[in-house]
């Protein structure tokens, strides 16, 4: 294995460790010993990496967009379903990736001031703007929607899902409430036609994470735009 | 002043400044003799009301349901304006109410694993599934909407547009973005006629505390249900 991939795996290896640290005890009470010893690695390798507690922080916030995998292109048939796609692959991966799970943990909590934790609600706001916006251009979106606020909205409401999905049953339940969700908001935002061919049924996140598995490794990748952060 | 109201008097002083302490560096960061300072209180006065942090945590959590306001009754004439009213008046008082911010920043954070946050949403979700079933019985409501559901749904989506606006504005936008959420669930909620009339005009949280207030001056508390958690 070449210098550089070492390097690479040992920097993933030591921000998968940081994520789960911060993930059970939070920003405040993470130490900089349980994640060395989480992760194995000498205190000279993360420092390496990472210059401090809060730049390891702000790599597993980033980690959250950067990781998004990038969904069927296509299917899905519309821009609607990629929308609520985005959000049941979401709760599909909350289950069982730990570094989705320690990002989203340092976005939700308040924590302290020094954190930025905005950047993945801007980085939300603007992958939902584009698919809304991209809707509105098919004639699948009603016609007062206005994509930036309605983007704001999923992504808002959808954070408060996942933390009282995490208050009430320790994340079980994130899958129902976005569902519940979906079906609560998206008749204010898609037309009936496009409305009534959602798949919103459970299990459909991981459907759609299969799917996007299938195609990429049948064929070259999409030349159409995937899934990121714009 | 009665040797009781001192007593009551002390103990909300220790929780507002408990509230504020929490509210500014978070359960994990706070210290008592931080709280002590700011209430300006004996260590033997805050131990005599709280046995501890996490008591005090939970007390200050606790506030959140047992402060809220009574709403006045009648006005407003549909439950699905009082429904909305829950939130925009929340909003209102988030700006300002140093109790009510500490208890929500305790709620949201994730925490660790010894403070129980679920009360709050449980609560609220309670509440919000009367008003949602009265406004049933009184032909308010669509007829797919099952209560205790979109109770929930409601009270997830309100946390986290609180939690985005405190990690993007520092609470600023909170009003403008519950409006959105209302506008974009009410129509799945609410038949036609009654989606006409309801006030989601900014000020509308003020406005209904205002008319709370007044019509609690004005004359003897209602003989009806008052906003409280059943």
């Amino acid at each position: 294995m070449a210098k550089q991939d070492r390097a690479i795996r040992t920097r993933r290896t030591i921000l998968e460790a940081a994520a789960a640290v911060f993930d059970e005890r939070g920003y405040e009470a993470a130490t900089i010993t349980e994640i060395l010893s989480r992760a194995e690695v000498t205190k000279g390798a993360l420092y390496f990496h990472f210059a401090s507690k809060e730049d390891l922080a702000h790599a597993v916030i980033d980690a959250q967009l950067l990781d998004a995998p990038r969904l069927p292109e296509p299917p899905p048939a519309s821009r609607m379903q990629r929308l609520v796609d985005l959000g049941l692959v979401f709760a599909h991966r909350m289950r069982d990736d730990p570094l989705l799970r320690g990002s989203v943990r340092l976005t939700l909590d308040q924590g302290p001031s020094g954190i930025d934790r905005g950047g993945p609600f801007r980085g939300w706001t603007r992958l939902h703007a584009r698919v809304l916006a991209e809707g509105k251009e098919r004639g699948e979106v009603l016609p007062h929607v206005v994509p930036a606020d309605t983007a704001e909205l999923i992504v808002g409401a959808y954070a408060g899902i996942n933390t009282m999905s995490q208050a009430v049953s320790g994340r079980a339940d994130l899958e129902r409430r976005a569902i519940s969700l979906y079906e609560h908001i998206m008749p204010s935002i898609a037309v009936p036609s496009v409305l009534a061919r959602l798949d919103l049924a459970p299990g459909r996140g991981a459907r759609a994470l299969a799917e996007a598995e299938r195609l990429r490794a049948a064929g070259p990748p999409p030349a159409s735009a995937p899934v990121a952060v714009g």
